[in-house]
């Protein structure tokens, strides 16, 4: 089975990176691929399922909740506990493509997010950058550069990627 | 690794599944159990997560999302599509009990909920029927029956199954 190619979109907090997400989920749907996303939050989250049987589960004390239906083709699942990437990659492994929001510090290939001059510093610092998309004129060394409306040729870069 | 034991309450609408299975859950988890559940939801749900960026991701149309977060020790992974039970238990392989809701048809070993007469034709229906719970009294063959407040004898029988 052909393994997905997972592209992270990383860079500091209100650079645009879940606004980009999205528009390559869009793209790329519409493309006809198969599509993952994955975030990292730096936060707890609460799932607002207030009243909903699988609410109760988690609030009895379950460790792990899943429910699915057959009629709505939909399933969620939610462990109390942190999950790492490799483990949720591994639960998308019928995917094309998995897009991935955060998790700065992993080794997959990076598009970076820059907003102002202060960030660029993140280009070096960081392992296997692909591309930056910037709100401001970037260069730096040879890197492939893009304004962030710039999608189609973002889209392009991450088609053109092994 | 040991598998988790399954254990699968089931029954027609409004027989008090849900409430048995959190019971079940507050005190497996007070007796220090890991515990996973999972429930067979016959409609279209809606996870009600608007605003958020997994449901943004969503909306934009990605197939399967996940969100985890380090700080808050917990995971919510979303596909969009069904699920067979199997594969779900497979996901729970850490949890020392999986309590399901639902799935009639499946191989479990099952405990059946029973509000009226009519109803006692699951009995001899199902698969793999451990006990009933009932809200009458109900007499059938050898299976040991419980009342629906009897959770601590529920919960005997549940531990003494292999």
């Amino acid at each position: 089975m052909k393994e997905p190619k997972v592209i992270q979109i990383v860079g500091y907090k209100n650079t645009g990176k879940t606004t980009l997400v999205c528009r390559l989920i869009e793209k790329l749907q519409i493309d006809g691929f198969m599509v993952g996303a994955i975030k990292h939050d730096a936060h707890e989250f609460e799932l607002d399922m207030e009243g909903r049987d699988t609410w109760m589960y988690q609030k009895a004390g379950a460790d792990s909740i899943a429910i699915t239906s057959d009629k709505g083709n939909e399933t969620c699942i939610i462990h109390k506990k942190y999950t790492p990437l490799n483990k949720l990659i591994m639960q998308m492994k019928d995917k094309d493509l998995i897009i991935v929001e955060g998790f700065k510090l992993e080794k997959y290939q990076k598009i970076v997010m820059i907003k102002s001059e202060d960030e660029i510093e993140l280009l070096s610092s960081l392992e296997n950058v692909i591309a930056a998309v910037t709100w401001i004129p970037v260069k730096f060394n040879d890197l492939p550069v893009f304004s962030i409306d710039d999608i189609n040729s973002i889209l392009s870069l991450i088609y053109s990627q092994k």
